[in-house]
């Protein structure tokens, strides 16, 4: 009998700027696991659900960081929640969800180690997609880095880029609707700054397209009449350089990503009012979420408390069919119009749409 | 009887680039005060040490700081140490050396508040210029700096740019001598290179002037095999954007200065590199010593004792006569060959070379 095919996403070349879809990232049949391939402790899953991240851009380039490179012809790296199909292990049963950080990655389906992936409840309130977003790393992420570098305090102005994206919009909506916070958001688009407006409950937004340069310097100033006593940068550039020049004394400037440099093909100029710091006595510290696994589970009881009582929201952008994945990602970078929300894949609606 | 004269020096004007002597800051006679012009609570002081630092070329811009800006016309401000000539003020007597932190300034006499300026003990063991040097704000801000904010255990690995200066000498010797760390001291040429071998004891000392580029890169991958757990920096620059490559897991970068840009009339270029915070998890921050006023007692004495043990010796490069204080600042940004330690103008020595 044939072995049986699957559909997986593969790193087959390093991107120079933008990955390309067919070229770079690209979709293609693959053997499909079984359970007859299954050892001790293994777990055979269905992925159900992909989500895509700008971090994603960082492990396609061969450098040191927190985590090494795909390397290339691999099933590229990504996190997904799925349904065990079979078992080999007492901890999980078929029929299970599981969330995986990185187990399975850009695939249809596959087998992992029981041990490496983490048994989910799923219920009407809370879906499965969820665990990819409000309670995945992106609401990981929001919580402790405003938490635990911003340090936010009733009363204090925070100010957030790309604040309609996933992390973003659950900074912004702790920051006000938990701390106390005056938030003010920076997005890209009169319909983003509109939503966070309306829906996310912010103070007041900013377009960054709209207002460059010297305008969005007095946009920021007259949004912010203290000064800035947070900044939680997901972009970096000029926007970057442009909130430096108005910190508090003692700000917190939380280094969460610089989105605005990921496809660059030389390094983006860096932020040269970082002399700020010292005239401010100011801290600027990155993070990567993982540092605080230990306390995954406390953030996860405070976050779905917060989704519980309507103090926070997330909005998912679907995405029918793991096919579709590669093109998807170059959303997080403005193609398409952008993502509105947490891309999601629903790996295998492909004749949804 | 005509008025008595005294010396002073004058900002002129705001200098563009580095500020020029006899137009931004300029040597004149001036009227001298006399303890018939004193009030109650103030003191009449003779200047005697003037020291200059770097942090005074921000003191020139008109800019939002932590201290006010230096009006126009206005006696150059600075930390000095003097002698009381006369008293209306119970806490000081005639004879009495104190440190003038900003009162007296850029003049070889002046009245000040004696709340407001500190009486010092002077012995042989420490004479009056060190509470400009070692036991004053030098100290101090290397004190604090390193570990407060650089927070060194024993067998980290500290990287110290303008090793050779006043507060980097210091911390290269408290961070070895004091807390046993591997130190690298970054200075230009090989003469202060040896120095801080041989004299200061650091580990290794990298030249700039001698290895830019790729070869510093190099020289700092050689000299941290273990890569960069501090980095103590005082000049920003490309030396800043090459030590952020090699920074460790929750490296500390202790943002005392940027002189490379000081007298720059447009903006350095920012360390592209910055985005390296996000993945060590890393922190960079800046402060002001006055931050920390309420500990400079403690500081001073474990200073002091340091001082007396050995463990920390000082350099001071001693400018005769306050009509060269111009000039002399301009060593501070490598005029003249650069300045060998601490500069103290020693205000009324004219005629001494």
């Amino acid at each position: 009998m044939a072995q049986q095919q699957q559909h997986v996403v593969r790193l087959e070349k390093r991107p120079v700027g933008k990955p390309v879809p067919g070229q770079d990232l690209v979709y293609q049949e693959a053997p499909m696991p079984s359970e007859d391939d299954l050892k001790d402790g293994e777990v055979l899953i269905k992925n159900v659900y992909l989500t895509l991240d700008p971090a994603m851009r960082g492990w396609m380039m061969d450098r040191k960081s927190y985590m090494p490179p795909v390397e290339l012809g691999a099933i590229m790296r990504g996190s997904s929640v799925g349904q065990v199909m079979a078992s080999c292990d007492s901890s999980l049963q078929e029929g299970d969800w599981v969330l995986c950080r990185i187990e399975v990655g850009w695939a249809e389906y596959g087998i992992a180690e029981a041990s490496k992936v983490t048994k989910i409840d799923i219920s009407d309130d809370i879906p499965a997609s969820v665990h990819l977003g409000a309670l995945g790393t992106t609401g990981l992420t929001a919580y402790f880095g405003l938490i635990e570098i911003g340090q936010p305090k009733e009363g204090d102005t925070i100010v957030v880029s790309a604040a309609a994206g996933a992390t973003g919009s659950m900074v912004c909506q702790i920051a006000k609707h938990v701390f106390g916070c005056r938030v003010i958001g920076i997005a890209g688009g009169s319909e983003k700054c509109q939503w966070l407006i309306d829906d996310l409950g912010v103070d007041e937004a900013i377009d960054y397209k709209q207002d460059e340069g010297e305008d969005f310097a007095r946009a920021l100033r007259k949004a912010c009449p203290d000064g800035v006593d947070i900044y939680f940068d997901n972009v970096g550039g000029w926007i970057l350089n442009e909130v430096f020049k108005q910190i508090n004394f003692k700000a917190r400037i939380v280094v969460c990503g610089a989105i605005s440099g990921y496809n660059n093909t030389t390094p983006a100029p860096g932020p040269s009012a970082y002399t700020q710091l010292i005239i401010t006595s100011s801290r600027m510290e990155g993070f990567i979420v993982s540092n605080y696994a230990k306390r995954f589970k406390e953030a996860k009881e405070d976050l779905t408390g917060w989704l519980k009582e309507g103090k926070i929201t997330y909005k998912e952008d679907v995405i029918h069919g793991l096919s579709k994945a590669p093109r998807a990602f170059l959303k997080l970078f403005g193609e398409d119009g952008g993502n509105r929300g947490r891309i999601i894949i629903d790996i295998h609606a492909e004749d949804q749409d």
